[in-house]
């Protein structure tokens, strides 16, 4: 962009986020310099902060700075019921929804053989672990309903079901509040189908 | 997001980013901390360095390491044009295109009283003294042809002007490839009005 190799350094840096191409990084990095150096220091210290500190959860596998996360040190929660979901985000959707008071498993990604990730690079080990504690009867997949999300739904039910546990799915539905006429053919027959 | 302060502190701090809202934090912070833990210290230590290195031209005013730019210090160049743009990319927008053989100076802004941006916050007093250094005859305006970017060559134009230098500004006119039918109104009555 300009004269400096910090700035084209930092341009090149921006570029590795997700979402942020040439245009954007450099946009952000004119903002950062020109109007927020105390931004840029901040979020330089943030980014080291969190390289060094944030591990994972040994038990759930979700981000953490301990060696176990708050929601699975919550000794009030229903061990029986494992929730097993794509990303700490999609965990959030679900506990603010104040209904599932059971554990969860993050696997902090999804099967996608397209992009090479295979069961090993999801941490599928460690969740057939943690839900063969003895404890855990049901396994509720909550994985995205993209077709990355239902194939691992679907390796993670089937490898559960032979090991004796019970495997559900979250319901697969018309949304709340939503009129028939405006919903999609796919999410309207499987609504049929799911009748109850 | 999770049971981490760092983590949360990173998500605020991408949130400084022009363009970046709560979700795509979120999923930047994730995807440094699950996939990319090297490019968050990359990125971590390019802020670093830009922050520190990274200062102004004192000529042109864009970004530099050293006290004048590669441009400024090109003695090849004609010194009686000075080209005056908003940011460093427009001005890399110039360069590319071969044409421009003078000096630039770089706002690294423009006018927007909505915003409290006046004439003090984009240096303007800079460029007068640069203008103004007997060598230069011809102030080439070429701010964004936008709301804020005409007001900004507007109060520029009409105050080198009165200082006895003569200002010009980039022609407005139909894109190059672009058919009558599908340009917007605006464009094709300045290119009448603008007719040579």
């Amino acid at each position: 962009m300009a004269d400096s190799s910090s700035l084209d350094a930092l341009v090149e840096a921006l570029r590795r986020l997700p979402g942020v191409g040439a245009k954007s990084a450099s946009r952000m990095a004119f903002h950062l310099l020109q109007h927020d150096r105390e931004g840029t220091l901040m979020l330089a210290r943030a980014l080291q902060q969190a390289a060094s500190n944030v591990r994972h959860c040994e038990r759930c596998n979700t981000f953490t700075e301990g060696q176990v996360c708050s929601v699975c040190q919550d000794a009030r929660r229903d061990g029986t019921k494992l929730c097993v979901v794509e990303t700490p985000a999609d965990q959030a959707a679900l506990e603010r929804t104040g209904v599932f008071r059971g554990y969860y498993f993050v696997l902090m990604g999804k099967l996608s053989p397209l992009d090479g990730v295979g069961p090993n690079d999801i941490g599928l080990a460690k969740l057939f672990a943690r839900a063969l504690d003895g404890t855990v009867s049901e396994v509720i997949l909550a994985t995205n309903f993209t077709a990355e999300g239902e194939a691992t739904a679907h390796v993670i039910g089937d490898a559960l079901k032979q090991r004796g546990l019970s495997v559900t799915r979250l319901a697969r539905g018309v949304p709340a509040g939503s009129e028939l006429e405006y919903v999609d053919l796919g999410t309207i027959a499987h609504a049929l189908v799911d009748r109850r």
